[in-house]
């Protein structure tokens, strides 16, 4: 029996102790990694990432990388900034813990919801606290149903979400979400949730926006919500949940007609709206939040991953006042939370990490000199062979990859162009993500002109080598 | 708009620079509690909790407070560890971020794996890890029904779980427990997941157990499972889970004969069996594992909280060979996944705080030392006028309130005995725990016999004070 086994080694960060294959060979034998087909990354053996630093990370062979992707979408203040560390440890060393059950808080979990409540649009000022996005956009359901419930209105239960959405991955945010692979793989969704198109003008070029601008397709798209209304009926419709921006979906820029008319259209038939921020909150757009970047008023943001950085787990829910008033004055108890809601090492760092964005003023240097300069280096990737759209935001950008750019057409899907490139970037130091055969980059905030200047050519790198690919293997439009 | 305001007070860890009238008019304002009526928190002031030390922690008045809860069920090493500071200080400087989804892994995610497969039955070789136990359970729907599919028995779609059971606080965790009030509030049960009684003899003293020993009474509940598989078709059935020792439904400790009995009727009926250690994990029981305790070999174990003792979020699901080897010779890409599955910093502390406790050997101590003084200190109160039952596991007991111990009878609802009883241990510098009429106490697993003294008297002080309470209101039986 396991408590007679003798005590195992003792490894402890920086875990120098092994080699490569040594790491390949333990995490293929124990570890199911998110997302991931096993067998195939047991064969291959998986990378390992050791060390990081400012918008660098370097794996257990030495390769530096330029991370393009802040993680996953989340280290925003870049890798080592000693103000986080220092937070968690002396938090750790005061109170590593506590929970918020039992009539109890800790300085640093309620500071943390006044700092937030200061940070967010004006109709905020309450916070829920959870443990990560998905937990957030789950706890989104519970909050909107019981609000209708409170107020007499036990009937709105449908929320509406889109396809190509991403809002987590438990059972419900799963289902809020709008992924295919995801949904067919665990009977979702689960009742209640119905989704409407995305306003994504790529991949409608041959459908919907075919004879449209991008602005003219923006209230299209819009609409759609609206005609999903009616067909439900306005009276069974209990709220509507995107992301200003979609991100794991593949940085899918809306037009900018698309958000104020889903405000008209909410506002209209007395529906709440969500802004799930976990991608684009807290800077990323080069606004605090992207429901600022794109004109809503949403009643719910939900948040995560920028929140700490990722340094440590922690996400949760705005409430809007509309919302929280109702919920305080005559919820009475509200059946729902996390052990880990408002955790306090969690919250330190989350305080840790706004100074660092507040002191050096991150969000505005995103939006007026880093995210413009971002965009104007990936303009010039419209002359590319290959590159049919490039959309950016903020710090957050897309690049569509297609076989024949004047016909806009796009590969086989069994030639995966984007893993291609993927495997391009990787070789020659560089993470970016494939979505589809759309590459996309979400770098630090902290990253400098210099850094984009060498991301950009490391990507210009990347697309030429699969573009050799591609011409070498016949996949090209002739 | 909030992108022009001026930065904000700083506050760092210890956060000493406010009294605490100004944290909780600053927590009434800003902070949505988890399981609290709000409104009702506000008016009364949020108690700020702000040190601790070992098996302590201290108010911001000062008081110090013997935390009988271990927070939550989590801080199983207790306040203060040195060796989990410093293994979280170290992961976060040397690489505080990295995800585990694009081929990649870090050494801390991979050694944790590692470690837990070594320390799990021998069934066990692989982990998924998540965020929180809601997490964790939520996950098993996905691990269990992809199984099943792939196995060929796409039909195979239910889940049997129990009433009063706790498995987490999302739509799905929520849907798996069997708490009456969390699913009133969210249009809970979602579909596939039907529900059984729960083995709890006190409460079934006057009618299922009526007549039976405890150990009939075990073999009882656990063929409810058999009359609900036949119910529903045992091909339909995919799974069966259960907290080995029920927690937050106030710590339920079963007949011995109960899991025994459930392991044979899942075999009979080829029905996969989830072990909910999220609570009874990392020694609580006396043994690793509560299925350990109570003879159960189950094909997925969900954990958190004592995993890394609390001090960073943490959860997951080691999934037996059995199902295993399917998904990952079969079953292609698994299409679940978090961002923070596999945190390297929360999987450095949980090397660090397996450490702590094979060092300190705290499992082999809570077996046969502190668990069976505590059972044997406890034991004492079925002298007391008012209490009904006392059960203990290792080191999580519960003591039953009721008004007339000879006739068993219940107190009046609407008193909330509990609650009366709580509020005297927290008056007296206490934390225990009421779950309806249950009172529950589970203390750090470092905690020495002189502090189980203490914690004893001061429970002891408690009933008295809530006896006298309860005899001059006239609520006691004449």
């Amino acid at each position: 029996m396991s408590a007679d086994s003798p005590p195992l080694r003792t490894e402890q960060p920086p875990f120098t102790g092994r080699t490569t294959k040594e790491w390949q060979a333990a995490d293929a034998a124990h570890f199911l990694h998110p997302f991931t087909d096993h067998q195939a990354l047991a064969t291959k053996g998986v990378r390992v990432i050791t060390r990081g630093e400012g918008v660098y990370v370097w794996d257990s062979d030495g390769q530096r990388i330029l991370d393009a992707m802040s993680g996953l979408w989340c280290v925003n203040v870049g890798y080592g900034q000693e103000a986080l560390i220092e937070a968690a440890t002396q938090q750790m060393r005061t109170l590593p813990y506590y929970n918020a059950f039992f009539q109890t808080t800790t300085p640093a979990a309620t500071a943390l919801a006044e700092r937030l409540a200061a940070r967010t649009p004006a109709q905020f000022r309450h916070v829920f606290f959870c443990g990560s996005g998905s937990e957030a956009n789950d706890t989104v359901i519970r909050l909107v149903r019981r609000y209708w419930d409170v107020m007499g209105q036990a009937q709105r239960k449908v929320i509406v979400s889109r396809l190509n959405a991403y809002h987590g991955s438990t059972m419900a945010a799963a289902s809020l979400g709008g992924m295919a692979a995801m949904h067919a793989q665990g009977d979702l969704p689960i009742p209640g949730i119905v989704h409407i198109d995305q306003p994504h003008y790529w991949a409608h070029r041959e459908g919907a926006a075919k004879d449209l601008g991008r602005e003219e397709f923006g209230l299209l798209a819009a609409h759609w919500l609206e005609e999903k209304i009616l067909a439900i009926g306005a009276d069974k419709v209990a709220a509507f949940i995107g992301e200003p921006v979609q991100g794991a979906g593949g940085v899918i820029v809306p037009p900018s007609t698309y958000w104020p008319e889903i405000q008209r259209i909410c506002d209209r038939h007395g529906i709440l709206l969500v802004s799930d921020e976990v991608v684009c909150g807290f800077g990323r757009t080069g606004r605090w939040w992207g429901c600022e970047a794109f004109g809503s008023k949403p009643d719910l943001i939900t948040f995560a991953k920028g929140v700490t950085s990722g340094y440590v787990p922690l996400g949760g829910v705005m409430v809007g006042e509309r919302m929280a008033r109702v919920l305080i004055e005559q919820g009475g108890e509200f059946e729902h939370g996390y052990t880990y809601s408002g955790h306090p090492v969690a919250c330190a760092v989350g305080l840790a990490n706004l100074d660092v964005i507040e002191r050096q003023d991150l969000v505005t240097r995103v939006r007026e000199d880093t995210g413009p300069y971002l965009a104007q280096q990936l303009a010039q990737l419209m002359e590319h062979p290959m590159v049919g759209e490039v959309q950016s935001c903020g710090l957050m950008a897309a690049v569509q990859l297609c076989r024949n750019v004047p016909l806009r057409e796009a590969f086989a899907p069994e030639i995966a162009i984007g893993m291609v490139c993927r495997k391009h970037c990787f070789d020659n130091g560089l993470v970016m993500r494939a979505v589809g055969d759309r590459m996309i980059v979400a770098p630090p905030l902290v990253i400098t002109r210099a850094q984009i200047d060498e991301m950009f050519g490391l990507v210009r790198q990347a697309l030429d080598r699969t573009h050799a690919e591609a011409h070498a293997a016949g996949w090209l439009a002739r």
